[in-house]
C-alpha cells in the first residue's frame, strides 16, 4: 500500500519518506542518541544513533528494492508496527519494523523480525557480506 | 505485563484467556472458518480452521512455559501485534503473535515471526517434534 503519511504521527511520517525516497541522509536526525537496533539474527541489541543508523543502513541496502512494499501498519501511542514484502533473489521475504519513538519524537527502538526460516537465512547471508564491505571487515 | 484486558477489542481479550489459563478448549470457536496461520519457518499459510487451531496448539504447548509473557502490545481497528519473550532451553525468544479479526469478531489470519535466528532454529525443531508426535508421522 502506499502509506497515507497525512495523519501519521512525525516519527513514523519521516520514516516513511526516508523508505520512499530511498534518502537516507534525514536517517541520522531522526534517530534518539541512546537508540537501540534489534536485528532479526542476533540477540545482542546494537547500542547508540551511529551503530543503529549504520545498521539500518544496510537493511535498507539490502532490502530496498523495488518490490518493496509495506503491507500492514498497526499504530498505537508511540509504537508502530510496519510489515512488509519484498522479493530478494527470488525468494519472498515477510517482516516486520516495529518502531517505537521518545516524548521528543526521536527513535528510540527499532526491531527487525523476519519470516520464513529460508528468508532470514538468505538476509544473514547479504547482510553479513553487506556489513563486511561498509567495514572492510 | 499482565494485559489489562478490559478495554480491549473482544476477540483479543479472549485470545488473552486463553493464553493466562493455559485452556485452548474456547480457541476453535474463536477462529473464523477460513483461518489462516503463517508459521515463522514456513513461507506457505496454513488455511482453515481446523488446521490453525491444530498449529496454534502446538505453537502453545512449545511456547508457553513460565516464563512466557507478552511486553508490548500494539492495536490498531481489527490489528493487533502482541510481541512475547520466553526462554526455553536457556534460549531466550522473542516474537510477534500478529492477530487480525473479521467483522464478526473471529480471528481470520494468525501470523507468527520469531528472531534471533537461534530461537527460530530451536522452534523449529520443537515444532517439527511436536507436530510429528500429533499426528503420529
Amino acid at each position: 500500500m502506499d502509506a497515507d503519511t497525512n495523519n501519521m504521527p512525525t516519527p513514523l511520517r519521516r520514516w516513511h519518506e526516508i523508505v520512499r525516497d530511498r534518502d537516507l541522509s534525514g536517517l541520522h536526525g531522526l534517530l534518539a542518541e541512546d537508540a537501540r537496533f534489534h536485528s532479526p539474527i542476533v540477540h545482542r541489541p546494537q547500542v547508540g544513533r551511529v551503530v543503529t543508523a549504520m545498521y539500518l543502513s544496510a537493511a535498507c541496502q539490502v532490502l530496498l528494492n523495488d518490490s518493496f512494499r509495506y503491507v500492514r501498519e498497526v499504530v498505537s501511542g508511540r509504537n508502530a508496527v510496519l510489515e512488509f514484502l519484498v522479493e530478494i533473489d527470488g525468494i519472498e521475504i515477510n517482516g516486520v519494523d516495529m518502531i517505537r519513538w521518545n516524548e521528543s519524537g526521536r527513535i528510540d527502538d527499532f526491531k527487525v523480525m523476519i519470516r520464513p526460516l529460508k528468508a532470514i537465512e538468505l538476509i544473514h547471508r547479504k547482510m553479513r557480506e553487506m556489513l563486511a564491505a561498509s567495514t572492510g571487515a
